[in-house]
């Protein structure tokens, strides 16, 4: 069952479509320490599974930094803004990584499609020497793309399952701003509140 | 003395010009509960202070739940992704709130002088009903601007001082990355990482 939040997302997205940055958002965790880290990561679509339908999906390194984040707080914000129509989405939500070992069916599948669905210069990322270490020669980065087909070891997928949605359209006099909380499983609560 | 990412963040902020969300950025913050909260600010350029020369200034409300975030945790995390040249520029650093009951005599002016440099709208907004709540009636929002020489009291400046910088460049085969980070008080340390 689609949640209140995802027609008025949907619209954004639709409105936004001309802008190829409209499907980046920022993807804010915490560290083991206790400080946040934040960065732009790429909206991949919802997850096609009755469950879970309201998912949004990312895609992950095994060997970033953010998956530290995520198994000490799995709980994270993104901050999505379409500059086209001036709104804004803050989606606070759980993560959920599917790594190479994931057991569930469903969600190592949607794992391999998610790969399958990526450009050949998003795959060859994953084949990169490791990320944050000294800059490596330029040939270690020059690569034959990885198989559509098999999913490279390090390759994750990463849910996002919301918790609740803080949408807020600038345009307009005055400004509107309508809070989604999920109450339980399945109920979805929607209070319109000051800007 | 500028820090050595000053000139690179310059040279995006003046390439993506055009746009006015350029000087739009998330920034991230950590909740008193230890979960992160990630909204859009705006750029308000940097302290005209001779110390703290590479420090961002933000604007917020005392209203805002970002206040008691800061108080828990000093410590955030700013993503500022350029659409035009394709560039991220993730900052960490630490927050200092400047409220009207700040002694600094260079700090209030910073902050009176931001103030008077807002548009009438944006200063309107720090009087309207508090933010969050139940929507109040359209007429709350329909106010006389404020004088732009008094800042109403619970208008903040919003200090970012940064201590690491992760500049991304989509742009260029391979992509480049390049990390900064604050060593002491004056010294910058510079290093070529991998995407």
């Amino acid at each position: 069952m689609l949640a209140p939040w995802r027609s008025p997302l949907s619209s954004a997205i639709h409105r936004n479509r001309s802008k190829p940055h409209s499907r980046y958002f920022q993807l804010a965790t915490v560290t083991p320490e206790g400080i946040t880290a934040n960065r732009t990561v790429v909206f991949r679509g919802f997850l096609d599974d009755e469950k879970y339908s309201n998912t949004l999906k990312i895609i992950t390194d095994s060997r970033s930094a953010k998956i530290q984040d995520i198994e000490h707080q799995p709980l994270a914000e993104v901050c999505w803004y379409f500059t086209k129509t001036r709104e804004q989405f803050r989606i606070r939500g759980k993560l959920q990584l599917v790594t190479n070992t994931e057991t569930n069916a469903d969600l190592q599948q949607a794992r391999k499609t998610t790969w399958y669905n990526l450009s050949d210069s998003s795959r060859s990322q994953f084949a990169w020497p490791d990320p944050a270490q000294p800059v490596a020669d330029k040939s270690a980065f020059d690569l034959e793309p990885p198989d559509p087909n098999l999913p490279l070891d390090n390759f994750c997928l990463l849910l996002l399952i919301p918790q609740k949605i803080d949408h807020l359209q600038l345009k307009g006099e005055p400004q509107q701003r309508c809070i989604y909380t999920l109450e339980d499983d399945l109920t979805w609560s929607t209070q319109a509140v000051n800007p």
